[in-house]
């Protein structure tokens, strides 16, 4: 039982899972309307709202699908089949491209509500593809895919997808109970899709990121649509102390394009390093290179008076996207965001969780030069 | 066991159970042509196709996500986590708003095809938010909660969501097996969300009710979309003796609007009553403030041979938007819709039913003065 | 235990089971630019991404609902409920018209990655409606139903929908393990449902194929929408001996529309004829009228070392869209597309398959007369 359910057969050669989560989320933002003309924020929505199944077919056949639909529209977030029969796993279907720590974390677990700027900003994110991926050392992990670049969503006609290639290398010289030391490295490499047939779908990338690290801000740096192929590099840190941990990520992408739009190639970048502690002597648990569900030692109940488990922490959060922008046309929005954000987070179980942050960007470049987005999040988080 | 299963944890702290139902319906109506100019309907749906979950999560909290597919469109229907551990309740996320007896049930309880046209008229629905209930005494019940206005699907902008406010008081003086008397009143106040920032949305309210209380129909009254907020105030009453039972419910929606679309704010209202009979011996199950799942005394089978529930009903049902028509601009289809409706359902088992109405409507002012509109509809039900 | 687990209660009055399926596929495609103007395809998609329940309720009724979310777009499968108490079978909600042996397969049980061409091209596909089925002799099936014409997605106003009435019977006056000889016929009349009322849905049906029976490839011969009714036969017949199968099917569809598109009123047709062997031994299991789940004797898992199921196929696959072409007005896309397809898939184990197809399409008549596309078709499928 974890949530919900697991069932197996009686042999053992299968299992199922139901599996989903629910995110109801407040959102209030000040978006400095004297310089962006955007009003001021306050909304409510269910950032993520999934149904999905997990399971093992026949021994080795692991295969994952969830659906989010969340604004009532449907998404398809991991579907895939992997068989783990090898030494190594072999997987294919929709998952995440390997690359960065926190992207690669599912979001029931990160600490903050949501991810590092440059996630978004570089589109890290799931993909359909293959990929082969070694995990069963406690000290180490790898691997490594291939997948098609076009997202699935809105596609009418299908000519060449382009090619996404992407690897990831962490380490752990240190893991233990409360104790832990992570590195990692990864890359990525991808190709726009080809030209839509009908010309209605502009193929090309584009690079920008949320005020405030909110998701129901506007966004205030962000560039044209005209990457025709980049180049991802990121490296990641984290270490647990008992219940202290700090984490840091660093990554910049090289974006290659036409002469007629940009007349050079930035490299734009993005990092991040936050701190947290829990209260009440939890530890962020560690396995496979990425911190994973973090178990309550007193979870709340009427019957039993537990406080569940409390934690605070502090992010520094900046992605930059303004390299090169007086050669790139139509680069209005190409600038800075520095955003610092503290949260407090009450785990009342090991499902359910909510979180409490606020934070502010200063934005730096661009027509929103000068600009301080300031807001609060709130959420109840649960997922089975 | 519970239509589908309801799985449980051997310590007890976890529950889970897949749900879901499906709504097959025929429509045929006539639309009346020579007045409204809209043909006769001949026409199948799947009127609801429901696929989610629902459970406890250690102990104290209860989450129910369920998600509608008819016309292969996605909605999210219930979807929310609520902490039982106090003597009231405290609920987040998208569930219906505290208003009506009728509105608050679920659909598959209900005596018609259709609720009654003042919920429709007055967007009695889910919203985002928080509520706080109590429902811990046989005898009275009360909700109350507030929510942000803007309802979520296909926003891509989030400024201000305007609020609404909601509360249900209900008192059953009397409530034992087969005699109930229910009483019930609520108040809902909403404000509309701010201007979409494209322009491309109007935020406003408006009001409109489909002709015969039947799905697949026009709507033959309405009014332009002119509400900046809205007051509603709506009474319930329902007395259960042995297999027959009466119910009804009176509203009244006032709207205040800016000067330059109506020169005076009109109070809207819808009423009705209805009756119905077990011929078959069975009676409304009454808990919580509402009517719940009819327990069919000998369900229909191939061996048993029993010959199920079956049921008789009637329903006068009105609503009213033609106040103060004329002072409204835009406002050509402000009419009264009054509707009788006789019903036959045919309960298989507690799970399965077959539903039978023959609706009429007439239309009393506005551009389809006149119109009778009249139409017959069927319905095979099954949930999960 | 079917892939998920089979839930029954106690007493046997009811079962559930979750179900669903991946099919993760990869095209590439030689389109014949020089003639079509259609670039190459070298593109990724989930083919099929499914969600669904089935049950039984209370001993008799059945039911079955499925959805899939492939292209993050919701689309109703099966959905329906069915009354089995009787000698014949009730059932009403959304499934497919009693017609063609490879239409009513599950694509789960196909030999080839997709189905013939006719089906496509003659839209044999599920409506919603009522049918009556007899499927307990051994030796014989006989099915009939009627429909709405008009698809449910995207519909907003609703006249009249139009009829679709279809029956099939099929005869296996062979049907013992590894022996197996089938034969069917159908009939389809469907009439086009009334003028949507805004005019912006085209109501009148059309007919088309997607190039080397893949699914990534375009259209290459294709009718205007011209149909207001049609009439369909479709003959079936297979044979299975041993390992060994051979399977075809001819299907032709009489259009019938109004002088000002058409002068004369064309009959399309379409058939195929395809040839399996499984190296491994295994045999096509038969019931009720079809093919179902192979069951693979050595299945493949690190511990013991199987080689699963391998089988090896082949087909020609014609649809011809020529007929009365110059009386068509439009009918630039008319013309016929021959297929010669060569696959093999290998059965992990009964819900696994990897599949990979070689086909091959040579285009008379049309604008893309001469065309020869040709490509290949790889996919990874696991259900539950």
């Amino acid at each position: 039982w974890k949530g919900a359910p697991e069932l197996s057969s009686a042999d053992g050669k299968f299992k199922f899972k139901v599996r989903g989560r629910l995110n109801v989320d407040y959102n209030g933002i000040n978006q400095d309307k004297p310089i962006t003309g955007d009003p001021d924020v306050s909304a409510v929505e269910l950032r993520r709202a999934r149904l999905g199944v997990e399971g093992v077919m026949f021994y080795d056949w692991v295969y994952k699908f969830e659906l989010d639909f969340a604004g009532d529209k449907t998404a398809i977030k991991d579907a895939y089949v992997e068989y783990t029969g090898l030494p190594v796993d072999l997987k294919a279907g929709h998952f995440k491209t390997y690359n960065s720590l926190e992207a690669q974390m599912s979001a029931n677990y990160i600490t903050f509500m949501e991810k590092a700027a440059f996630i978004e900003a570089f589109t890290i994110d799931r993909l359909i593809g293959g990929g082969v991926s070694y995990d069963e050392n406690k000290h180490w992990t790898a691997e490594a895919g291939i997948f098609g670049t076009a997202p699935e969503a809105g596609q009418t006609t299908y000519f060449d997808d382009g090619t996404t290639l992407s690897a990831r290398l962490t380490a752990a010289p240190l893991n233990r109970e409360r104790r832990v030391v992570h590195l990692g490295a990864s890359v990525r490499d991808r190709d726009a899709p080809s030209q839509s047939r009908d010309g209605s779908e502009d193929p090309l990338f584009l690079y920008r990121a949320r005020g405030a690290d909110l998701h129901l801000a506007d966004r205030f740096v962000f560039t044209p649509q005209f990457g025709q192929s980049d180049t991802l590099w990121a490296l990641e840190g984290a270490v647990v102390l008992g219940s202290f941990s700090v984490q840091g990520e660093y990554a910049q992408d090289t974006v290659h394009t036409a002469a007629a739009q940009a007349s050079a190639d930035p490299t734009y970048d993005g990092w991040y390093v936050d701190a947290s502690w829990f209260l009440t002597g939890e530890s962020r648990p560690y396995a496979n290179g990425q911190f994973v569900r973090v178990k309550v030692k007193n979870p709340v109940n009427g019957g039993s008076g537990g406080w569940g488990a409390w934690q605070v922490a502090g992010r520094y959060d900046v992605v930059d996207l303004s390299d090169q922008s007086t050669a790139i046309a139509g680069c209005t929005g190409c600038g800075e965001q520095e955003t610092w954000l503290i949260g407090v987070n009450w785990y009342l179980n090991d499902y359910t969780r909510l979180m409490f942050n606020v934070n502010q960007s200063e934005i730096n470049g661009g027509i929103n030069d000068g600009a301080e987005i300031a807001g609060i999040g709130m959420r109840a988080q649960l997922d089975w």
